[in-house]
Order: C-alpha cells, then sequence, then structure tokens
C-alpha cells in the first residue's frame, strides 16, 4: 500500500485534524477510553502508580518503508515500547502517540496504522489515552509509554561471576523479526520476581553493543560464542560461515530479546522455575567478569575482544 | 544561527548516537537526573503518583524557523506541555524527549535548543528522565510530560450560567508570544485547589474553537466580545479596526492564556482571592448557557454565532 496519494479525497488534508481525530478514536476502538481518562481535553488522567517511562519513535525510510504492511508498523511502534517496559521487569500501562503527518498521507494508511496499534494495545492492556498530530515533510510518530514494576531491574547492578542469559536466538531480524516478534513482558516480569535475577535490558542495538552497557562501567561481559543461539534466518543468511554467523548474532541489531544477568548460584533454579512457567529453557551465554583495563566485551575462547564486533550506531 | 551545516565537523553526524547522548546529557545539566532515575537504562524510574499525562511535539518550517533562536524552541516544546498541565490544574514531573535529527543538524543548534529546553525545565521543576533519537529528514522533536494533580480540571464539565474567565489577554500571538509566554501553572493549581472553578483549558487553537471546547456539548459559549482582553499585539495590528481586533482575540491561535468557567455566585469571592494571590484580576469574558439547537458559540450581543469566527484547523 502506498502511504501517500495526491489524490487529495484520500489524504488526511481531506479531513483537517478535527475530523481526522474523530476518525482515529473510532479506529483504536476500545484500547482508547473516553475522555478524561483518554483522548479529548490537556492532558490525560491517568491512574497513579506507574514507576516507569519511555519512549520510541518510528520514521519513513528509516524503520519502515511503502512496502512495510502499516498495521505492523503500528504494532512496531507499541511494540519497541512495550519491549523496554519488559526489559525492566514491569507491566505496560498507558500510552500517548505523538503523529507527524504529511498532507498527502492516506487514510487508508492510516487506518491501517492506527488498527495495527489498537490491536496491539488491547492483546497487551495498553491504553491509548491521548496524543498529538502534526504537520510534517516526514511521516513519523513518537510513542510514550507508562508501566509499573513492582522491581524495576536495571543495567549496570550485575556482580562479577554472574550468568549471561538470553530469552531467545539472535541474528538476521532484518529479515521479518523486527516486524513480528513478541515482546518479553511475561519474561520480564517473572525476572522482576525472582531475586537471582540482577540485571537486565532489551537487545536492540545488538549484543556486542548492548552486552557491554548491561555489564556497567567496572564489568566485562564475557562471552562464550557458541553458546549464543542464531536465529534460523542467520543460520540461513550465513551458509555455513562460521565468521558470518557470529558477526550476525552478535551485531544484527533489533532482535528484542531480553539479556539478563543471574547470580551463578541461582542460575539452575531460576531455569528450572523458568521452564516450568514458559515451556522452554532460557540460553545461558556468558557471565561477568571484573574489567581491569581490559575490552568491555571479551570472548571467552580467546580472552579478547571478539573480532569485528560492533553494534548499530545511530546517525553514523 | 542556521540549524544545518554541510560541514560535516559541526554536525551531530560527526558524533554518532553515543557521543552525541553524552553531549545532550552534559548540556542538560542538573535537569537530567542519572540513571535508573533518569537516561541510561531501558526506562526511567518515575517517583509513582503522576496522574496527567501529555505530549506535544515541535517541527522544523512549522513551529519554528532558520531564525528562531534554538534555545526557545526548546524551551517552547516544553512551555506547550506546560500549559497542558497547567490547564488540567496540575504540577508538571517528568519528561521524556523523541528527537528526529538529520544528519547535518549543527551542534550549535542542539545545544542551544537543549540548553533552552533545560533552563525551562530547571524553571519549573521538571526532570528530563529519558528520550530517544531517531534520524529523519525533517527536524522536529516530541515532549511527554507527567503531572500531578489534586483536582484535575476538565473540559465540558461547567454549568449553565457559569461565567466565562480568561487569565490575560489574546492575540497576535506570532508576534512574539507563542514563543516567550509564561505557561500559567500557578494559575492552574489555584483553580484546582478552588472549588469553584468548573472547567478549564489552555488557548492554543484560537477562544472560537476552543470555548465551545471548554463548553461540551449541550452548552454553549456566549461570550461579551467587548470584554475579551486584546494584546497589546493585537490592538496595534488591529490599527483601530474594531472587527479585525475581534477577529484576532477570537481567532489567533497559541495565547497560552487559561480559560475556565466558575460557578456564578462564587466568582467574585474567587476573583478576591485571585487577586490577593496574583496582584492583577482575571477577564470576565461571557458565560455558558443551555445550547439547544444553536450554534456553540454565541456573541451576547447579537444572540448569534460571531461573524466570520474560526480557530486553527491544522492539516487544513
Amino acid at each position: 500500500m502506498n502511504a501517500f496519494s495526491n489524490d487529495r479525497s484520500l489524504t488526511a488534508a481531506s479531513l483537517g485534524e478535527t475530523a481526522l481525530l474523530s476518525r482515529i478514536r473510532e479506529w483504536l476502538g476500545p484500547c482508547a477510553p473516553p475522555s478524561p481518562r483518554g483522548m479529548g481535553d490537556d492532558c490525560a488522567v491517568i491512574e497513579p502508580g506507574a514507576n516507569l517511562l519511555t519512549c520510541d519513535s518510528v520514521v519513513f525510510a528509516r524503520h519502515f518503508e511503502v512496502s512495510t504492511p502499516p498495521d505492523m508498523v503500528g504494532a512496531k511502534l507499541l511494540k519497541r515500547n512495550l519491549s523496554d517496559i519488559a526489559a525492566m521487569g514491569g507491566i505496560p500501562r498507558e500510552a500517548v502517540v505523538a503523529l507527524f503527518l504529511p498532507p498527502e498521507t492516506t487514510l487508508e494508511w492510516l487506518e491501517g496504522f492506527t488498527k495495527g496499534l489498537a490491536k496491539c494495545a488491547l492483546d497487551y492492556s495498553v491504553s491509548i489515552v491521548g496524543g498529538d498530530i502534526s504537520q510534517s515533510p516526514t511521516l513519523a510518530a513518537t510513542l510514550t509509554l507508562t508501566g509499573r514494576a513492582r522491581r524495576p531491574l536495571t543495567r549496570g547492578t550485575g556482580g562479577a561471576g554472574d550468568i549471561l542469559c538470553v530469552t531467545g536466538p539472535l541474528g538476521a531480524s532484518i529479515k521479518g523479526h523486527h516486524l513480528t516478534f513478541t515482546p518479553r513482558i511475561e519474561q520480564g516480569i517473572f525476572l522482576s520476581i525472582n531475586d537471582a535475577a540482577t540485571a537486565c535490558m532489551d537487545l536492540s542495538d545488538g549484543l556486542a553493543k548492548d552486552a557491554p552497557s548491561l555489564a556497567g562501567e567496572h564489568l566485562a561481559a564475557v562471552l562464550d560464542l557458541d553458546e549464543i543461539p542464531p536465529s534460523a534466518e542467520a543460520l540461513e543468511q550465513s551458509d555455513g560461515d562460521a565468521a558470518k554467523l557470529t558477526k550476525s548474532v552478535l551485531c544484527d541489531g533489533e532482535d528484542y530479546e531480553l539479556l539478563f544477568a543471574v547470580k551463578a548460584d541461582a542460575v539452575d533454579a531460576l531455569e528450572e522455575a523458568w521452564v516450568d512457567r514458559f515451556g522452554a529453557p532460557f540460553f545461558r551465554i556468558g557471565h561477568l567478569a571484573p574489567r581491569g583495563d581490559g575490552p568491555a566485551l571479551v570472548d571467552s575462547a580467546t580472552g579478547k575482544a571478539p573480532e569485528g564486533a560492533h553494534g548499530y550506531e545511530h546517525l553514523r
């Protein structure tokens, strides 16, 4: 579907803001509560109690293309934020959405986008409580999400000797996983309730960039490269080339799995409870160690930084 | 100052995201608390208790120009949101900021923008606790703000006979007030604490569009056009033309004054307390009346809709 049209009757501009807002509220349906708990006033009045706040954006031609189904764009916008709430061990709650619309954006695209967002919001019990529409030459959107965690899971709070784990396979997300992934909300809540987990984050910029961020300033992330589970797409793409496969699981972004640290003496018990809960184990991929003057990321086989490992650097 | 440069060494792209984020945190200074209360983790961990949530954006060439000082752009982005919190009678708390940056955006512009935002945040005790940077062809930003109101002030909750009041003069905001305005936080809190106020909103799309929104579906906003205080700029611009002046105070947007309804038998006492608190009165500009089949906005002199009155319609 083309997101834009020169036929004005098909576009957002044909409605103007007031009518477009009504249309968007229709498309959102039951995930958008009435004012004052939702859209229609200066602010939304929300239940007090949220202790998590995050925001993430999608931009045309960067995070999605003309060929991306608009409902997947809307869902992705929310899921990126859900993954951040999951990484803190939280339950998601309310969202506000700022839209940037070229006047030639079609109503059909906007309907698809909004309904995809709304379906995902219903799936995760998120209320869309407000937003803003600005005219812009670039189609984009920002979503801000609140959440509540009993024990927020943070980065840089693991200890030397803690085991590093991931919730699922990594690499080659660009083949489709970056749109179809499931935010690890249940897993994050599970880790938040269990004291064994000492640190957690979601993998969005690639393990090579993200693991040092989880480890923090004074620790190194020591990875057993052979233990990192590759996705089926990463395996297929590497075509038997081990170096290419390692690069894919280390450097590709948008995995949206959780990377977490667990006290070494508690990891077996945690895994048992995890299997009881989720029917499959997590993956142990290394450990945290004192860093000293060494690199932040270490290949356990060589004791050195993995070759050619880097994460996604925005704006470069 | 030009916001963009072809000399890469002067631009955001010269740093890349990680270094740019460090720079932004330096520029923000004390309004940006350290992780986990601020930037640096998947979400910010905030104090529970916020019951207000709102977001607003600024877009290059729509809300600001190359000639707009970048610190005023940063301050305006926050002040637009502060005005929404004020309209609910709330105290502002935490903010997250999503930036959309063309790679050629200069560091000088970003520094000015960020420092303007930070100064305003300090002035209003707002913590900047997180954000997101996306590459985009269009320079823009969204800010989401939380707040806390003991008694949130809403729209559509006034009664027939309630007196309509505004906190300050209206019109010709484009001459500079849209950048230099003071969000009416103290006035909003005052109205929230006093039971006499029955409804409140901030004037952003022009009185002609906003007053019916305050009145709600079943009431009309009846305006005494001669009582609406014009700004000095509106007076100067109209050059003695009464019709032009009326159009300016009714239709110009971005006044960012509060429009509120007060029970008729309580308005004198409220005004007395208001003068004690703020040293100057508010302005009584009309009242709410049963609407029936009539227009949503009524000129009290004619009993009809004011001529040529309309507010700002986005996307048209």
